[in-house]
């Protein structure tokens, strides 16, 4: 029985910084991982779909060079390289966690680990690889971060051949003439956007009433439109029917208020939600309460049963990497004794990194208004700013919604070039709990983008200069 | 005599902003301007400069194509076309100006303004278009924003030709092949920039023991060497003898401390500085001082003459667009009798859109030492974040330095892609006064470039977890 401080199970971005922290606070930590040290995000999620985004944004630059006075001939990639790349990168930042905790001293076990008992204050963890046991651990604090994975309905399961997960279209062996995508969250929309601009037929099926259901409408609205234009096919409020697979395509019916489609692509790629990895952690022998396959964790993410923690995907939504690995923080500092500030989803930022890309922190117009405040909403559009249509994007808008009585910033939504880097300063002035009167004293530089923050802020009260 | 509650003089950044937010306010207020409306940022500036500087990342891209897995043939340029864009976003841009100005019922006079005198307590001035008076107004208050204009030294004088100002270096005909940029403030190196990754060779010769003084030490030695990389040649402490034009070639010596360099080429851009737009205001009869060509102000923007305001480059360094239209806005709210903060110097953010591109706020690390205070620094590097792998731009760096005692975040300082749109975050730190505590807490998303921003942070304080 090897004895720790703290083991942390999972090494995904919440698991592998919560035992960052640990170490860097003296804490003697040990991770178990089974698969890949960064989680889905960093070998299958986040970073991967950002490098084949940069492709997509490459291709779609590559057949618009006249607008900007530009020419080429012949132009074309060779998938195996773009995906390559991605792949590349991903490596280069799985080897990179395992640098780091390696730096850090921190012993990573490669095996599957069960909570099977407790020895004192302590919980005991069987470590298996395969099915044998590699390891026996003990120690006070358990937490448990061991994500989630995307959650398939009947009818709808992949198969790896011609009905996908996020993981084999991240990693197509050829380009799909014919894409369906069903889902449109973060993922999904990501997705389409990268095929599409790759040069498919991309259909999306959204069984919501409008795409990127988690954001403001009508952000969401100016993004199915912007796909629109780019030629992705959007059934809203849509029921796909079962998936008939033939001479290798697969066809289907898509149900929507205003009729029927039939549909026979080349690729289905299922995106519509996911369910966390709760199973087999031998939770039955706890008291941690599980509710619809997430961990039930307190604003330190502990759960009911004393030293025993959950943070990141397998706690609950938002299913956000930067949301895992800043509970992971706070949860190692609360184990330490410190006093962390806990959580605010509100302060939690979302983006999609599809072109054009979507950002967006705190409350929509319609949680705003369901709160029962009075509202100050102030929009600003890209084509008003002068660097917006120096570089080509004059598509897009930010979007702000203050508390008319306190002036405080409850939410701030963008589309459009860039967002994604932008967000990042109204995520500051939600944690200061700063209102419209330090936003409007801000000095933001010109000619950027961001000044579409500050125009926004400004038209909420009826100050905006540029409109 | 036609009388208005406020006259702005000059039509630029500062001017038109002081005059809508003016008329927003319900002031009768008029606008002299004798050129551009926009002023040189918008037509000559700032914007057309970021539209070249986008074609310029286009052509480095299509060079570096092999890198993403695309592949092209004859890749080319039609320079025309490229600077047309440009000239095509400023002219959209201008007639922009001129709408929210028609729009607001601000009256815009197409002339030059002099002060001739006052009548009770209102300032009469007299608008002459070639050499013709067209009117004669007055007003209690007026706001001088008349600019400022390229300085130049002896030997070294713009010929429209074969030496020029930002102004020719905007408006290529044919692309020189051998460049000579003097000075290397943003706007020198941002043309180097363009004309380098356009295909040009280029020198940069700085005076100063290192270009980009204005920035920290550290960021400047990052963008020399990033410069250097792509094969700009820069001489610093240099200095560069008499210009000598033969058969449509410039030569010259430049001498360093580490010896003489003759240079033979096709182009000059001189790019040493600016004066101040202050002559033939009919200063001398007001009590307006001037020191070195720049207005001299109190921090609200009002000059030693009562009545009188100057705003802008004008009005003194920094020579920014976001600087001229804050002081026009604070200047006007004061004029209104409401009362606005004063500008922070060191909360006015400044931006070079180079590759890479430099972004900054408050004080460098020269300057925060010199302050005398205990310091904590944080660096972090790019290449340790996940998208600017993901993206191909591993090459950079956010620093952050702040109060050890208190915690205030004294300057920021960025260097690579995308941080002129993430410097804003640090600016609204800046202004709010926040301490490492709220920029820790921060929830930055992933993956982006921002998070940099955040383990900078943490790195200063002992607890960056990426490196």
């Amino acid at each position: 029985m090897e004895q720790f401080d703290l083991i942390v199970v999972g090494g995904g971005p919440g698991g592998y910084v919560a035992a960052l922290r640990a170490a860097q606070l003296g804490i003697n930590v040990a991770v178990v991982e089974s698969t890949h040290l960064g989680g889905i995000c960093l070998n299958w999620g986040c970073i991967p779909t950002k490098a084949l985004l940069r492709a997509s944004e490459i291709n779609h630059m590559l057949h618009d060079l006249g607008t900007f006075g530009f020419a080429a001939d012949n132009v074309r990639f060779d998938l195996d390289k773009v995906v390559g790349r991605s792949r590349a990168v991903s490596k280069q930042l799985s080897r990179g966690v395992a640098h780091l905790l390696k730096k850090a001293k921190i012993k990573v076990f490669d095996g599957r680990a069960k909570l099977v008992g407790k020895q004192g204050d302590a919980h005991r963890l069987s470590v298996t690889k395969d099915g044998k046991e590699i390891a026996q651990v003990a120690a006070k604090n358990v937490i448990l971060a061991t994500g989630a994975r995307a959650r398939y309905f009947p009818g709808l399961e992949p198969d790896g051949d011609l009905v996908w997960t996020y993981r084999e279209a991240m990693v197509p062996k050829e380009m799909p003439k014919r894409l369906l995508v069903v889902g449109s969250g973060a993922i999904g929309v990501e997705f389409a956007s990268f095929y599409r601009n790759m040069g498919a037929e991309v259909t999306i099926a959204e069984v919501a009433d409008r795409i990127l259901i988690a954001e403001d409408a009508e952000i969401s609205a100016m993004a199915q439109k912007a796909f629109e234009k780019q030629g992705i096919k959007i059934l809203t409020s849509a029921k796909v029917g079962p998936l008939n697979k033939k001479d290798g395509t697969v066809s289907t019916t898509i149900e929507t208020p205003s009729g029927k489609t039939e549909l026979t692509v080349d690729k289905v790629i299922l995106a519509v939600g996911i369910i966390g990895n709760v199973e087999d952690l031998g939770l039955e022998n706890t008291k941690v309460k599980v509710d619809r396959t997430h961990i039930l964790t307190d604003e330190f993410c502990h759960t009911d049963e004393a030293g025993i923690w959950a943070i990141g995907d397998v706690a609950g939504a938002p299913w956000l990497a930067h949301k895992a690995s800043h509970e992971g923080v706070i949860c190692v500092e609360k184990i330490a004794g410190k006093s962390p500030q806990p959580l605010h989803p509100l302060n939690i930022p979302g983006c999609t990194y599809s072109r054009p890309q979507v950002a967006s922190v705190g409350m929509n117009e319609e949680k705003a208004k369901a709160s029962g405040r009075k509202l100050k909403i102030g929009r600003f559009p890209f084509v008003g700013n002068g660097k917006a249509l120096a570089m080509g994007e004059p598509d897009g808008m930010t979007k702000t919604i203050f508390d008319a009585e306190t002036g405080e910033l409850l939410g701030a939504h963008m589309i459009g070039a860039e967002v994604t880097e932008m967000i990042q300063g109204y995520v500051i002035a939600r944690t200061s709990e700063l209102t419209e009167a330090e936003l409007k004293e801000t000095v933001f530089p010109h000619p950027t983008i961001s000044e579409t923050m500050h125009e926004s802020v400004l038209a909420a009260w009826g100050e905006a200069l540029h409109i």
